[in-house]
């Protein structure tokens, strides 16, 4: 594979990042790039820093000339960064001098390129809410379908007490519900960047605040009201919102992974993968997947946030630092976000395996029986009991239900009941799904 | 040294956290979960859940009783939480059994452990936010006082073009700034906890959601108004804040620590260190410890984050890792901002060695040099006779603004005066410490 | 807690490290710092480079002098470095100022910080060493034991084929092997440093190199031959090892979780704990807590990575990091690997549920069933004909036994015997337990 | 750009990788695969497990199919691992289906994959050693030439005492002069896997470890001597090792930067690069881009450490976390150390400059001047003069020699001599040269 699966062949299905992949590539970069570059000359042209001929032809070159990468590796190289070049080869490709000479007037390159960025993150965070919110009304339909449906609550991977499958979904759900709650925020972030080389805007006008108010129009983004060359809050603030979905993902693949596995079988994951030599494997593949992306995202998260320490007014190693996390951080965030979508969409929750395991199990009901006790007696001394009583149902094998029976034959019939058992896990299913669809 | 630093008694000024390291102890811990159990039992005994004189001796004993943190060890060792050999020692401590046995009610350890911290954190924010507000007040003075004196910007370590200082500690300002007015909404994140063994708060009497509601309002914390055991969104959200504080104070004091170096000396620190065997050493010795500090919050962060993958109802290896790292990310923060204010308030610009850079290196006005020309030709020509003229100055050691004027006789005077050229940067200082006057 | 659970004290037993907790303490590390100063006294006495009473007097006064670290804390958080203050604290507290004048004579505070540390981390290199060791022996003895016991082999979380639970032993001893037969190599990078204030042992005397050589075998350290105040490389090679150690622990740690979970339940953990609310709960808190450390060891590495990147002659924000991660990476180490010594040494193997497991599910035999039928006809059609085989299996309830029994009646009996399926199960088990004994 | 910079077009000579690039894309993976499953039949062959005409056949047409990455990226995402199509593309491209069966015979995708992947690191670390092997002779030809050129030492940033820019250029090397030494016990950890499904060899003939060490021989990479599926030990020696290089290049850069600032000015770099806006600049590119691969390396080798927490017999999450991790964290090394190479071979020393730095600053030799005084009085003594003399000298911008002298006349003359306070710089200097010269 190339340095990462998403630049891969043969491995883009296995992480898949639908349209945002198409984001992040030399074409979709360079594009952005003179997009910025049009759209700020246009800007310049209407307020008379650039002539208005020379404005109007540079903002259609910039739609319609084709930079070719190649051309740009070499100087890149040198430079540190695109925008020499580019600049060097559009005014070439322009092929009109006069007006050539305006691109780019005053701007810097971090200008150019952050901007350009800040236009495709734009697109990300669109497919990453959508996703959110696809998963989330599959999460809400499965969470109301079964509030009510018994299972086993696991603490420390040990049946603990009855939940139900609704609420185990509704926990799943209460980060992305937060996270797609939030994307708008977000997009208060999508700043367009114009200060000029050392941030003061020199050479950009009579008016250098209101040149960078008209570009943040003309693209769709925020104007920050200031230079944010070196504070690099809104690249973290998105970076930190996608690295949540990622591992908001990878929890909910976590658990699935947990109940697919051949020894509790609770759940079915119908896109289950074979082996290369095992026929009978059903390979939940999707949820492994998820989880390394998330783990992925986590550890480029950490990098990016140490990059924030950008020195003085402009930090070559700190911004290709970013350079080399954040499209793959959003890459993965995106892919695991598709991979929850898919499973969330798709999983399907085998509620007799879930009865079943109560069933097999009644040391889960061992604290409404302590309860149960306590109604008669202090709580500490129904504890004991309960524990005493739960150490014979292991050492004799017999069911915690009829050996406690036995010997507190008045208990009241509903205390193995998993069904009456459920406290509010109905409620917080459907609250869940309430809160949803209120939020969509 | 201990684990760390922050439990070191001989490096405490070396990192201190002032009040906030009183958060994180052996008795703040137990005193913070027996505050939580108190109030839970007093909220239990308004609605009947337990007996309400039971709840108001819970309530007084929990506010009375030291329980040593000596007795604990074992048992929590064995139980991986406190909480159960806490409940005994209580119970123990009460010496009314009577009552004694209401204690804990059909809570959870998480509950306990979860709403005590986040007592301590809502102190931990309020310490952090203060540091945050005189810093900011620091640099709004130091932004307005010297929006106007030149400084040579810096790009990639070189000199670039005039700035201002003011400029400058705006740039630092501006993401402590967002962190200052964030802190509100951060608070939002300080949620009781309340759900039971397996969040289903079966056993906390008839209504466990008017009970959670009380318990908030009885501590002062937000109601989440549903189980928050394994969505750890809060807690991320709130060590992201000071994970971000960290990393902005550091920003400060890297660019700090560059201006302090002998070889640029514009910037004086009055408490710098000295050494065991160089007698004339000045180290500035805070804004490395600030810079460390971030480092180690910043890899504690990420670890944090890993651990929001919280499996099923409880995951012990999840919640552990929040313990490992959590409180020592909050101190790291703290250290670092109590440097950064500690910076912010002391700091003094050499404003003569900063004109003496500009003075020494006329090639930081090769920019508006360049666009003083294209006045009267092309850009791209501009920028070219611009770049053979420094390559001149370079060689023959000349001052460019000499070899300019020869060149071009008709250059305005001001092409060469730093103070002619510094753009918005005198703005950027003004606006910034207007937007702190405003937020505070 | 304090900032770590290390300096607990009510959660020591949860985060237990034992003897190596000893060494990270105000006063085990001044205890270290006076040796060393006490060692390099007596060094540059013998050679000639201070007065030999002046050593005598000094060396002696290093073993007796007692520092009390609350009256370094100040002068540290100025010099960012305890010498200086210990340097002054112990001249003073030696009451023999003609002597006292050649304490610290020619060497700088990273000199004696750095030989002090490693010091200690000889000791702490011994204690993982013991755990290593005697969690190796259990092991072995438990893959000897259950070399031919069958259990069913799992991929993706689902039953694969047979292997043997002596194999799975193997499995989880061999990084920890790799890492006990290390620990010599490593113990090779336990250093002294002596270099002076900038690396050049200025004023080291006539022959600093025989000096610091001295004072190597004074220590018991290894002599460098250089300088390698800025070169990291042997902090890092200690760290990483220290870290493996915890991963590897912890990898032993996350499949004892999964065995332990009530839903395969094959292996059998004593010191289980238990829950504040529900009595019959054994919790599987030791693995957790292994998982917990381990990634907290594997983030403050990372963190203790980037500080190699050490500026200059020296670098004290890159110095600081060490300081705030090694000690509790050393730390997280010990405590990991001492449960995980603890659990090798305690767990049960429950070898009729591992039976049972395979019994139950005959698919776990589809490999050899493809392999059989490859005997008599292509391997690409025995592949196809088991899968077709195996979802008649899952459609129907049927054992794959049972109906591939009836469709090729001719199947040799031992393909669907586990026993008769180990491959070389058993002699990897046997292997690891011969490289154990070898090893030790 | 695409997920990362190395798989970019136009960033390629700023993140430039070499030979090793070619290593990583979806062709060379498919390449190493197919020889792999060629080695295999032709082992297998040689010892009877699949007769001795197909082997033949597979291992001739695995090197002369030609397999589709696109054809396999469906079936890689359903089943996680992209061996299954592969084998079925193999055995149709093969067109002789009576040989095509034996493809692939008992192996299980991680055994190809893994081998597949030692190839390509096997190259990778040629690689890497040939940059480290020309980074030393540079840097061991700058340490001989400037063994004895005086330059200032600095610590905290701030001129601290003499060194010699050799001495300096050594401690460069030490860290890349013990990786070098280290590759070829790196080399030892290139494994061949062959272990079939759960690690037991079951269907890999009579004697699979016979098997295991031919298909070793065949692929001249070494024989584990036991299965290695889920320790994945050699994996992180290798991983390691590469971040350290990326590491140590970063420092060497780190430093470049610090010198090359236009506040010291003390090396020219000579492949600096231009601003889109600023004529004068050259930025110092390289030594920004090399610590940013040393940040991104030391992130991805923290979430590559995690994922040796390997699962059960085989764990998708953590297999497919390597995949995300490695490819990258080996191109972002060796992209570092191309930068480091380049720097190292192509960095000039401004020997003026230093000079200059060293006569400007006279409290350089405030540490010589205590020394000097120490031979007529107490060191204590002797220091706090030489404060006192240090402060005066700030005070009145007298330079400390000329106050020294007048208040004590009969210093020797050799104290404010640089060239006289080397101490052993030029010797650490040139015995780097020598022990790189040894190494070679």
């Amino acid at each position: 594979m190339p340095a990462t699966p998403f630049d891969s062949i043969h491995l883009s299905h296995l992480f898949p990042s639908g349209d945002t992949a198409r984001l992040f590539s030399d074409s979709a970069e360079i594009r952005a790039l003179m997009l910025v570059e049009g759209a700020l000359a246009k800007a310049q042209g209407a307020r008379g820093t650039i002539p208005e001929t020379a404005a109007a032809a540079i903002h259609r070159a910039a739609l319609e000339c084709q930079i070719d990468p190649v051309g740009l590796a070499k100087s890149t190289g040198l430079n540190g960064v695109s925008t020499p070049a580019l600049v060097e080869a559009f005014r070439e490709a322009m092929q009109a001098p006069e007006h050539a000479a305006f691109v780019h007037w005053g701007a810097t390159s971090q200008d150019i390129q952050d901007t350009a960025l800040m236009l495709r993150l734009r697109q990300a965070i669109t497919h990453q809410s959508d996703r959110l919110r696809a998963t989330l009304i599959a999460l809400a339909e499965l969470a109301d379908a079964h509030a009510d449906t018994p299972m086993a609550g696991r603490t420390f991977g040990q049946h603990a007490a009855p939940t139900s499958f609704g609420a185990q979904v509704a926990q799943w759900g209460a980060p992305l519900l937060s996270l797609f709650k939030g994307s708008e925020a977000i997009r208060g972030n999508l700043y367009v960047s114009l200060s000029g080389s050392v941030g003061t805007g020199s050479h950009l006008g009579d008016d250098p605040a209101a040149l960078r108010a008209d570009l943040a129009q003309g693209l769709n983004l925020t104007d920050p009201e200031r230079c944010w060359h070196t504070d690099r809050s809104p690249i973290l603030n998105i970076a930190a919102w996608f690295t949540r979905s990622a591992l908001a993902a990878a929890r909910l693949a976590e658990d699935l992974w947990l109940a697919a596995q051949s020894d509790a079988a609770e759940i079915t994951l119908p896109q289950a993968g074979g082996s290369s030599t095992l026929p009978q494997k059903q390979n939940p593949v999707q949820p492994s997947a998820c989880v390394a992306l998330a783990r992925h995202a986590q550890g480029l998260h950490a990098t990016l946030e140490g990059a924030s320490m950008h020195r003085q007014q402009r930090d070559g190693a700190a911004w290709f630092t970013e350079w080399l996390t954040l499209p793959q951080l959003v890459l993965a965030a995106a892919s695991a976000m598709t991979h929850a979508q898919a499973l969330a969409e798709t999983l399907t929750p085998d509620t007799a395996a879930m009865s079943a395991t109560l069933e097999a199990n009644s040391l889960v009901h061992a604290e409404a029986l302590s309860f149960a006790l306590a109604q008669s007696m202090p709580r500490p001394k129904a504890q004991h009991i309960t524990k005493t009583l739960c150490q014979q149902a292991r050492e004799t094998g017999s069911p915690l239900s009829q050996i406690a029976r036995e010997a507190h034959p008045d208990l009241p019939p509903s205390v193995f009941d998993s069904a009456a058992n459920l406290g509010c896990a109905p409620q917080e299913a459907r609250s869940f799904a309430q809160a949803v669809r209120a939020a969509l």
